[in-house]
């Protein structure tokens, strides 16, 4: 897409999105590294993000920013809220990165914080026009970002882990099937805690919110386990009666 | 205070409040009148909230708000997330106000909205310079307002349903000093339907967050009921253990 960016940008506000995966051993967070700049040598990692155009609303800058990355649409993706700290651009680092990108590079960024769930197993992130590379991370490995993207990851760990509580968020990790040791697995990685096995499998299948397919997995060194999906039509049951209790 | 407000205000940012309060009988929002415009009969109210200095970050400029409603400080205060729809500011009502009060009354303005839990009874709310009337309205009695203010109002009022199932955020809407019942009320009022009066006490004693105090209603028609107070460090006691169920 061809932009007059001089005209149509909102130079006042931007968007970050924080991007889980889970590769089935850990959860990951997409950063990017910016390009080099001139004399400066730390190279912190940050969030994928950009400033809004004037005539997108906030869900379709995210949307923006998150197709151009990963190709993909439809992603789950939830507003953290908007962070505005006086200082929050003011590293010397990022002050340099911005008066080498950006036309009012001391200009006041207020920015709007998302956070998206994707099946890292179906696409290759590519880096955009700011970034030099882009990594899937291991979100314990992350322990400083540029500017306040530090904040607002932790924001969004905290979020993830509130909001799969009373939601079966998870299942957006995944692939459309997965086997029940590879979810159990995913809920250890968000609670940051080991969960017991048989609690687990027992409490999913009473809920009803797992399908047990007729297909198994091949090729595993191990017996191969049944794979499931999620059913969508019980969970939808369950949220109409009120029920919101899917922690542990 | 004197602004300069030209050169000091962000013309891209505002902060809005749904202020929540609880007369005993109903859970309340304070909303304000705008101060009348030419040709315009119509007389939507709207939730108060003003342009942010660039001088202050988010959650200041809404205490700044509440700050010149209410004369209170330390006002319970949760960002709810920014709302930058294109079409927000756009009905002819609301244009015609924001001609009428601002220097670039087109310009787009997202806002980031907050919500606020105050003892009603603590102090009379004062309108600030754009308002003509500053009111308590009981929040079933919300059916339209101006600007997207609707939305946000919908918002706050799942938030703090949401909330109050996790925290017991309610005693900032009660007297330090209150009973059983009124606090029996005012969770039925947020989550808008008749709890059961025996088991709702059951719980708040087995949980231990109130405390009982020697001392009793005077003056009232009725047997007076004892006073209780809000269990601060028992409470923190559960929240350092993990617990997070206060819902009903």
């Amino acid at each position: 897409m061809n932009y007059n960016y001089e005209h149509d940008l909102n130079k006042g506000i931007s968007v970050d999105c924080v991007i889980f995966g889970f590769d089935f051993e850990k959860l990951k967070v997409l950063v990017i590294r910016r390009k080099p700049v001139e004399n400066i040598s730390e190279s912190l990692v940050s969030l994928p993000g950009d400033l809004i155009f004037n005539d997108e609303n906030l869900d379709q800058a995210a949307q923006r920013v998150l197709k151009e990355l990963t190709d993909l649409e439809n992603i789950y993706l939830e507003q953290l809220g908007a962070f505005g700290d006086l200082d929050r651009l003011s590293k010397p680092s990022d002050i340099a990165w911005l008066r080498s990108n950006r036309a009012q590079p001391e200009a006041r960024v207020i920015t709007v914080a998302y956070y998206a769930l994707v099946n890292l197993n179906a696409f290759d992130p590519k880096p955009s026009n700011f970034a030099e590379s882009v990594s899937w991370e291991p979100v314990e490995d992350i322990k400083s970002m540029a500017f306040d993207h530090l904040e607002i990851f932790n924001k969004a760990r905290e979020e993830l882990y509130r909001k799969l509580k009373i939601q079966p968020i998870g299942f957006n990790l995944l692939p459309k099937k997965f086997t029940l040791s590879q979810l159990h697995k995913l809920y250890e990685a968000i609670v940051g805690r080991e969960l017991d096995k048989r609690n687990f499998r027992r409490k999913m299948i009473k809920l009803e919110i797992v399908k047990k397919l007729d297909e198994k997995q091949k090729g595993v060194p191990h017996k191969p386990s049944n794979f499931y999906e999620f059913h969508v039509e019980n969970y939808k049951r369950l949220v109409n009666k009120g029920f919101d209790n899917f922690g542990f």
